[in-house]
């Protein structure tokens, strides 16, 4: 990505941030950093080539990074965040019933890990390289995406809409198979994004063996 | 793993490649490298750490591997074509009934992935490590693994026993989410292989609109 697109992705997030300019140098610091790590891996990457693709120097980086470690705790906790922000959107934007808020979340899911598939990448390969606390961290934050969806499908599991076999390892399933869009998905493919995310959720609602006469 | 672990590995793996030592040494470097390459990326390893890791000299694992992309390129090569031959062993060892064969492909990859955990990370999270021919190379044998699944999935859809909604995005849903159980796993885990292989062959047929009764 060229560094004049970076800075425009940066403005672009400035409202979700903070309307400090700081804010705004850490962000184009966070999106090179996505770069570099989905590039060449954390292990790969320095702070020089972080700063170099940012378009900044290593003291301005470290200005905001105490170490390459926290820029990568940083990707990870926003690109979670977001989702978690994004599928919560999606549940509430439907009438309380377990299929349309699984078929929405579903959508979400899809969706974002359409949109941002080199964070999705990064967060799936570099889990390795944070300590235990960090990984901690992340792991839980994690667990609130994880939940989101459990709790929808428990709701319908309860209700009687939904009837597959193994709820958790079905909702496991489910998650897996809508994060692995991240990996294939190309912009110049046959299928648009929204053709996509509603085939999903009727594979999803198909697993849960949800009958549409329901 | 230790050094001698490595070693017993690429033992018991001499059957599969020659009886000849070299071939048994060349296996040692590439397990070598599975594990350095899990741990720290390609762009994070070199052929110094892979080297050493393998109890062996520099110009010893050159030798046998002119370059680390020919170590990624041995190691992606090795992993899949042992995975397409774990899936025709699976289908060929089942009647020919869709449903029957299905399940059988479905349990031994999530067996292989199971049990092949980080060369199955090394194999998703590098691909972008490899130049033009070797990554059409390495996709043109992974499209090998596909097609098992697909041919299998389009004979019970012709026959009526499979009747869900989008046979393509389903065919590739299901090989998601069997694939994404080597990210996930632990040995120390609540279920046993078997009990997990199980539950995701019910949950393929699940999707594919199975009814037992058929």
């Amino acid at each position: 990505m060229a560094r004049q697109q970076v800075r425009q992705q940066a403005l672009r997030g400035r409202k979700r941030v903070s309307a400090e300019s700081g804010a705004v140098a850490a962000e184009v610091v966070l999106n090179a950093a996505v770069e570099m790590f989905a590039a060449q891996g954390f292990h790969g990457t320095s702070m020089r080539d972080i700063a170099a693709r940012a378009g900044t120097s290593v003291s301005h980086a470290y200005y905001y990074f105490p170490s390459k470690t926290h820029i990568l705790v940083g990707i990870m906790t926003r690109v979670t965040e977001d989702l978690i922000a994004a599928l919560l959107a999606a549940r509430g934007s439907t009438v309380d019933k377990p299929a349309m808020r699984l078929a929405a979340i579903v959508r979400a899911h899809v969706r974002f890990h359409i949109e941002r598939q080199a964070e999705s990448f990064v967060g799936n390969s570099e889990l390795r390289s944070l300590g235990p606390e960090d990984r901690a961290r992340v792991v839980a934050l994690r667990d609130r995406v994880s939940r989101i969806f459990k709790e929808v499908i428990a709701t319908g599991f309860a209700t009687g809409v939904f009837r597959g076999v193994h709820q958790p390892e079905a909702t496991r399933a489910i998650i897996s198979m809508c994060t692995a869009v991240a990996g294939w998905y190309r912009p110049n493919g046959p299928d648009r994004p929204e053709t996509i995310e509603n085939r999903y959720a009727d594979l999803a609602l198909q697993i849960l063996g949800y009958r549409h006469d329901d």
